[in-house]
């Protein structure tokens, strides 16, 4: 139990943390301000996603297509760091996956519905960045984003670069 | 396993950004920069460890007196957030008890041996914030300080303050 909390504990603090020292300087804090706090958030999750897909796949088979490798995500990798399976894939075939996750860990202790709904992206650009590492240590470039209608409910939007 | 290296991972990442945020500006950091470093990351271990100590002990009889805290934090806290029991514990009876763990899980990765030494200030800062939250929390006031001479093994000295 608190082995679990020992994260979002600490994913709390530094989220407060990044946030404060962007806006120590200032009275309010404007869009290039939250993008910074966006950026460092997901690059230490990029770090923290490449570190754990390492360990993860370090005894696994290799995969046979990049649709293999996001149905790993979705379910080891996801369990592993998020304590559950994604409830839902999707994809289009050409390289765009829509992975919902109906009661995300991070969001379970913010809110259950919309009230703080403007709060959600601070809590979801270190987990975009895990995502990203994640795939990219599988050798897929991507763009990852999120999008939260209801909270603990998320959609994260992964689309593969092609060289 | 990935359970476990989530936070080890997020752990490095912070510290590395925490020093690397003070140094931003400057050729070289001194004492003082140091010290700031070490502060922020003990403030943030702190607030970590009231979290966790309130959740662990919520269905937990109260305790008899100052030794049988001590003695929760080393056997149950240690094991959740640690990953072991803390393998001794020793007082003078009045106030001031030392830790020892021989393994101590935040520095089990970083060497083993007396090779860099002098980088584990950095990666304990956190944890004697975490110790010195949840004492708090248990109603005791403390100074936590931690020494390493042959890692991974850690002594954590806790000075309780007197009213």
């Amino acid at each position: 139990m608190a082995d679990e909390s020992l994260f979002d504990f600490l994913h709390m603090e530094i989220v407060s943390h990044i946030y404060k020292e962007q806006q120590s300087s200032k009275e309010e804090m404007d869009n290039k301000d939250r993008a910074v706090c966006v950026s460092v958030l997901e690059s230490m999750g990029f770090r923290v996603g490449q570190g754990l897909i390492e360990r993860l796949t370090r005894d696994s088979p290799s995969f046979k297509d990049e649709l293999d490798v996001m149905k790993f995500v979705c379910k080891d990798f996801w369990t592993k760091v998020f304590r559950r399976q994604v409830d839902n894939l999707r994809t289009n075939h050409q390289g765009t996956y829509v992975l919902q996750d109906n009661k995300f860990s991070l969001l379970t202790q913010l809110s259950n519905g919309k009230q703080y709904l403007d709060q959600a992206p601070k809590y979801l650009a270190f987990s975009c960045g895990i995502v990203r590492g994640a795939l990219s240590n599988l050798g897929l470039d991507s763009v990852v984003t999120a999008e939260v209608s209801v909270m603990p409910s998320c959609k994260f939007q992964v689309v593969v670069q092609k060289l």
